[in-house]
């Protein structure tokens, strides 16, 4: 009897290609073979396992945090980050989703200090209360509602061949950790992302305003990689430019190509030079449009 | 039939602590209950795995690069730390073991020098030359010898309770990292300590003369933990003065005391502050002399 795998996915040369480098990886003898210590997979988020389009999900959380900021302290609006938010400054807006390092740095400030002096147990509930409260602008669900059911599967998959499956996202560590164990199935301590630093004093951890080393980002991806689990991932998957370093390490890269407006979208800003990249890597290239027969789960449009 | 548990354990009121807590932890309706997500338990290295006496483990595989740097660059004696080292200036060696600032700080540049611009394969290849041709001078056996059995057999304790087990020491991340696989029977990646930063470029992982983030010492124990794990331990295990904001966060406190000079030594340095606070804390306080039947493996003297 045979335990059919990956589901949600076409039948095609990716859905062979990631099969057989999972099995192999576990097949004792095989010249594919990884001992069970090396099985380290690396995913990267937003783009790669849920929506980032129109933005990623944490932009409108922060936003609306700054937005409140503002409320409850007016002079705050003379200056930036909140200036050019609240006055929807469209060169502000612009350089922050292009990552112009001025727009950037003035943005992180402003999140520093939003949650400066709070605990890791308040931020979780405002998350919480976030997710629970806002749907996508374009699909009306709950952003959780919008995780890639084949890569869901791919997570599956992976663990069934004893692999542990890590996040490393750009995106903030904390945000990410409180969906972690119910959405994706995976511990806490497998999220790795971008993070404020937490001092303990009198017996708690109290967030400062500043950043815990440097965000998890192209090259900071194997660098937080290597940190935290002392080797470098065997599998990894993402869909953007900031995810060729992690694909670089690994044997085996999977590139998600947004190429399914019906049903997500599509476009190739941020993704030019993974996608001009990936088959001359060997990169295993997943075409949403053809090679996911389900994107979504269930409730929405598949 | 029953399984028998930490065999090497006397039967008293620590043995019978320790495994309440433990089997009440994963027994559903139980009091002690504690959902297996936040089954995370924490252990100290040096003193609380294996010998830390004279001096930790790390501090002579240290101490004897710095002598061969000096060796191959002889200017460099003439500044701290190598100065200090060479010519046994008991001041700044004092300075060091106190841990005073000014000599630890030199004494981390010089470290930080040593492997500037080399891989983490290259590290650990020495590491793995140094232990596999070192010996303990009062003992006469490789250091991983000198790892306590009890603690060993609390490990598998906790792992037949669905505990995951992390090391958070003030030792050097990458210097544990190498045994903990073979040693511990724990993944590296569940090893936290302190450690130099990394920098990926041209295709692997290089060695920069900088630390990534504040040591895992004291308040950076939990600092740390909540980092790599997202949660702060509920069980954890220490036996020096560093290790006590650590047990402050756990439900459960274990202490080991060092009072076995025949079998190993007797000291209070650097632990007469959890010594003193533990039993007021609840802690479980192990004598090595009176709980532990066996201290090493069966090789040396039990």
């Amino acid at each position: 009897m045979s335990v059919e795998v990956l589901a949600s996915w076409s039948e095609g040369s990716a859905k062979d290609a990631v099969i057989d480098f999972v099995v192999e990886s576990a097949r004792h003898g095989s010249s594919g073979f990884i001992p069970t210590v090396e099985r380290i997979a690396a995913f990267d988020n937003d783009g790669t396992l849920w929506v980032e389009q129109p933005m990623p999900v944490q932009a409108p959380f922060l936003l609306e945090k700054l937005v409140a900021q503002v409320r409850a302290d007016p002079s705050l609006a003379d200056e930036q980050p909140y200036s050019g938010i609240v006055n929807h400054d469209e060169e502000f807006l612009r350089g922050l989703a292009q990552q112009v390092p001025d727009a950037v740095l003035a943005f992180l400030k402003g999140v520093g200090a939003a949650w400066e002096g709070t605990t890791p147990d308040e931020y979780e509930t405002e998350v919480r209360e976030y997710l629970a409260t806002h749907t996508h602008e374009r699909f009306g669900r709950p952003y959780t509602d919008l995780v890639y059911i084949p890569m869901m599967e791919l997570f599956e998959l992976l663990r069934t061949h004893d692999w542990r499956v890590y996040i490393c996202s750009g995106g903030g560590r904390d945000f990410m950790r409180v969906i972690a164990e119910d959405t994706w199935g995976i511990g806490k301590e497998n999220v790795i992302g971008s993070a404020p630093e937490f001092v303990y004093k009198e017996g708690k951890l109290v967030r400062e305003n500043s950043m815990r080393g440097n965000l998890a980002l192209g090259a900071g991806k194997p660098e937080h990689l290597f940190a935290r689990t002392g080797r470098l991932p065997r599998f990894a998957a993402g869909n953007g430019d900031v995810d060729i370093e992690m694909l670089e390490v690994a044997d085996f890269g999977l590139v998600v190509v947004h190429d399914d407006k019906e049903r997500e979208y599509a476009y190739t800003e941020a993704a030019e030079q993974i996608l001009d990249l990936g088959p001359d890597h060997g990169w295993t290239m997943a075409s949403m449009r053809d090679d996911w027969v389900t994107v979504f789960d269930q409730g929405g449009m598949t």
